[in-house]
C-alpha cells in the first residue's frame, strides 16, 4: 500500500466543492465540524494541541483527582469516523481576511469558509510577570504544574524546620472567585484535610490554609445572590476563608499582597483573569476590553459573512447581556456556525443565533455544589449528585465516562485520589530555599525535625 | 491542633534506638521498608521522586496506552499504615561512610544502618551527546517525552509533503532488544498498525517502519535461545525488522549510523545501555564496568557492615552468574536485607542472599509474549495472558489494579489506547523543520497534500 493510503476513502482536496477551515478543536470547534459532517464541504481543522480538552474538569487533574487523559480525547479519535474531515496539528500564525487564507507556522490554508473557534487564556490584569508566580488553569500543562506545586509544598513543609517557612509552605493562595477558583479552593481544602492527613509524619496537613480572594462583592459573581451566598457557606465549612470585595495588588516568590497586606504563601493559583486568544486580533474588527471578537447575530463578523467567530472568543450582547463563556453556550454557536454555513452553501440567509441557558452548576467539594436551572436553585449533597451525572455524561468517549466514574466512586468511599504524582522537572534542584538544616545525633534528646 | 500534629502517633524520632535510612522507594527499597515495619528501628526513606514506579509497564505509558497515575503510587499512600516510617522527598549528594551520614541537597541525615537502592538510569555508552536524539525508559518523564515524540511524528507525516522526509517521520528505531526493546518496538507497531490506522487523511500510518537494533547475535539475551527465537518471530510477524549482530555506531538528528549505514528516522529510542546510580560511588568500595557496587554474600558492602546495597545498584555473583538487574530480584534482595538488619540488631550473625529465579516474560505485543519458568517454556498467546496476569498481580494498590485491567480489557476489544495526548513544551514552535509548504487553491486539479 502506498504511503498516501487508500485516497478513495477520503475526498479528493484539490476537488472539494467548498472548504470549511475551523481552528480550534474544543467545545465550539468541535460543535462546528460535527455540525458539517454530512456535508459536501471538506473541513480542517487546525488546532495546536492533538486532543480535546473538557475543560470543567480540569481542575480534577490540578488536584490529583483525575488524570489528563480521563478528560481528554484525541481529536482524530473524536472525528474518526467523519470522512469530510482533516486534521493538522500545527500553530496559526496569522489570517489574511482579503486572501482567504490562515498562515501557519510553515504554510498556508485557503479557504471558503473560516469559522475561529480558538477561544481564551489567562489575563494577569497588565502583570504578564505574575504568571511565574500563579500559573492558571487552561490546559493540562497547566493543570499538571498546579498539582505539582501543590503536592511539592506539602513534601516541602514535611521537611521545613523553621516554623515560618513551613507555615508559607502551608499556605495556599486562589486569586478568583469565579467557578474555578471556587472548585479549585474548596478541592484543595479536601485534599488537605482528606487525602493527605494520614501521610505525614512531621505536618498535618490539615492544617493548612487556603484562601480564596474575589474582586467582587461575591463569589460567583454571574450566579444569583442566592447561590453565592451558598458557595461562600460552603466554602467555609470546609475551611476556606473567603474574601470578597478584595483586590490582589502584587503577586511575587513571597506570596501576595492585598493592599498593604501581606499573606505569605509559596502557592497562588491563577483563576481571576480570562483574555480572548490573540487571534482574534488578526481578523482587524473591533474586539471588546478582553480582546473578545464583536460579531453580528448570526455569529459572523462585519464585512466578512464567510469568517464566523465562536466560543469564549466571541461577544455576543443577547438581553442586555454577553452571552457567557461557558461550555454550553460554545457548543450552541459552534452548532449554530455550522448550520449557517450549510444554509449560505446552499444560498440561503443565515438565521441569528439565540442562546438558550439550559443551567449552571459548580461544585466546591465531597457532596457539595449550588446548581441553578432557570427559576430551580438547588445546593449541596443533590447539587453534587447532578454535577457529577452531567458532567460524565457529556464527557467525550463511553470509555472516559466509565473511568471517570469509577474512579469518582473509588475517591468518595475511600477519600484517596488517584493521581498523587509530582512529574516533570526532572532535573534540577527540587526546590529552592529550603533551611539549611542539620539533623541531631540519635543520642540527643530533641525531637528531629522533619 | 498544632502544626507539628499529633506526635503521639509517631515515634520520637530524637528517641530512636536504631536509626535506619533507605535511599530509594523502587522494588528493592520498598521491600526494605516493609521488612522493617514491626521493628523498633526508624526508618528514613528518601526518594528525589514522591512515588514508586513500576517499571515493567514503563513502556505502556510510553505507547499511550496507560496513564502514569496507573502504575505509580505515591510513597506515603503505600507506608502509610507503618508507623515507622518517614519519607523525605530530597535529592541526595553524598554518603560519609566515616560519619555514618548522608547529605542532602540541604541537610544531612545520620544513620545507624544504611541501605542504599537507588537503582539504575541510562547509559549512552560513553556518548552522552546521544540522549538528546534518542530518550530511554527510566521514569515517568521519560515515557511522557516517548510518548509525546511518537505521536508527533505521525502528526508531522500527515502535514509533510516531501516524501523522503515523510518516510523519516514514519520511520522508528529502538535500539537495544532486551525486553524494554522487544516490548517498546513490538509495541510502536501495533500502535501504527492498529490504533492509528483510520485516524489520518494523507498518511497510511500501517506503513510506519519499526527497527529493532541489538548488538548481541539474539534478541532477548538473557533467555534461552529457543525464546529469543520465538520473540523475533513474533517482532516480525509485526512487521518490526529485527537487526542483530549489529551496533549503533552514531545517532543525531537524521538517525542512527549502523557502521557505514545510515538509517534516516526521526524518532530513535533508547534502550540499550543501563548503569548504575552515580549513588554507588560515593560509597568508596570496588564497582563492576556498569557502576554497580559489588557486595558480600549479605548484601553489605566491604568493610562495612552497617551499609546494604540492593536492587539494581548491587552487583552478587551466584553460581556463576550476577544476580540480574529484574523487578523480583530486587525486591527479594530488599527484603533479605531487613531481614538481615533485623538479625543485626539482635546481636546475630547475617545470613548470606539466594536468588530465587521465578521466570522470566517479555511481551511482544498484543497476543503475543514469551515465558520461561525453570525448564517451562511458553510462548504466544498463553505467555500473554500470564504476562497480564502476574503483572497486574504485582502492581501496588487494588485501585490501580483495577483500572488497569479495565483499560487493558477495552483495548484488547476496541484496538483503542486510551493515553494518546501529546503534552508538555507548551511553548515554542511544535516541531522545527517542516518543509515550506503552499497548498493549491481548490480551483486547481493537484491533490492537496496534507
Amino acid at each position: 500500500m502506498s504511503i498516501w493510503g487508500d485516497d478513495s476513502k477520503r475526498p479528493n482536496w484539490g476537488r472539494c466543492p467548498v472548504r470549511v477551515v475551523v481552528i480550534g478543536a474544543g467545545f465550539a470547534g468541535l460543535a462546528t465540524i460535527q455540525g458539517l459532517r454530512k456535508s459536501r464541504a471538506c473541513v480542517s481543522v487546525i488546532d495546536r494541541q492533538n486532543h480535546h480538552l473538557f475543560q470543567p474538569l480540569l481542575y480534577q487533574v490540578a488536584t490529583a483527582s483525575l488524570n489528563p487523559s480521563d478528560i481528554a480525547a484525541p481529536i482524530r479519535r473524536i472525528v474518526r469516523g467523519q470522512k469530510n474531515a482533516e486534521i493538522q496539528l500545527a500553530d496559526v500564525t496569522g489570517i489574511d481576511v482579503e486572501r482567504r487564507v490562515v498562515s501557519l507556522a510553515d504554510g498556508e490554508v485557503p479557504y471558503d469558509y473560516l469559522v475561529l473557534a480558538a477561544g481564551a487564556t489567562h489575563s494577569y490584569f497588565g502583570h504578564p510577570e505574575w504568571e511565574e508566580f500563579a500559573p492558571g488553569l487552561k490546559s493540562i500543562e497547566d493543570a499538571l504544574e498546579i498539582r505539582r506545586r501543590m503536592l511539592l509544598a506539602f513534601e516541602v513543609a514535611e521537611r521545613e524546620t523553621d516554623e515560618a517557612l513551613r507555615r508559607e509552605w502551608l499556605t495556599f493562595v486562589v486569586v478568583g472567585g469565579g467557578p474555578t477558583g471556587v472548585e479549585l479552593a474548596g478541592t484543595l481544602r479536601e485534599v488537605a484535610r482528606m487525602t493527605l492527613t494520614k501521610d505525614f509524619a512531621h505536618i498535618d496537613p490539615s492544617t493548612a490554609r487556603v484562601i480564596l480572594v474575589e474582586g467582587s462583592d461575591r463569589v460567583l459573581p454571574p450566579y444569583r445572590p442566592e447561590m453565592s451566598a451558598s458557595a461562600k457557606r460552603q466554602l467555609e465549612a470546609l475551611g476556606v476563608e473567603v474574601r470578597t470585595g478584595q483586590h490582589v495588588t502584587r503577586i511575587d516568590a513571597e506570596g501576595v499582597m492585598i493592599g498593604d497586606e501581606r499573606i505569605a504563601s509559596k502557592t497562588v493559583l491563577w483563576a481571576a483573569g480570562v483574555a480572548a486568544s490573540p487571534l482574534g486580533r488578526a481578523l482587524g474588527v473591533p474586539l471588546d476590553r478582553a480582546g473578545r471578537v464583536m460579531i453580528a447575530p448570526d455569529l459572523t463578523i462585519p464585512g466578512h459573512p464567510e469568517i464566523y467567530v465562536v466560543g469564549d472568543l466571541a461577544h455576543l450582547e443577547q438581553d442586555g447581556a454577553a452571552v457567557p463563556g461557558v461550555a454550553p453556550a460554545a457548543a450552541q454557536m459552534g452548532k449554530h456556525a455550522a448550520r449557517n454555513i450549510l444554509r449560505a452553501m446552499d444560498g440561503k440567509p443565515t438565521l441569528p443565533f439565540k442562546y438558550v441557558d439550559k443551567g449552571s452548576m459548580a461544585t466546591i467539594g465531597r457532596g457539595a455544589a449550588v446548581a441553578q436551572i432557570g427559576k430551580l436553585k438547588i445546593s449541596g449533597f443533590v447539587a453534587w449528585l447532578m454535577w457529577m451525572f452531567v458532567h460524565v455524561f457529556f464527557l467525550v468517549g463511553f470509555r472516559n465516562r466509565v473511568l471517570v466514574t469509577i474512579q469518582w466512586a473509588w475517591s468518595y468511599f475511600s477519600y484517596d485520589r488517584g493521581a498523587r504524582l509530582i512529574t516533570g522537572r526532572a532535573e534540577g534542584p527540587l526546590v529552592q530555599g529550603l533551611t539549611e538544616r542539620r539533623l541531631p545525633s540519635t543520642e540527643g534528646a530533641e525531637p528531629i525535625h522533619g
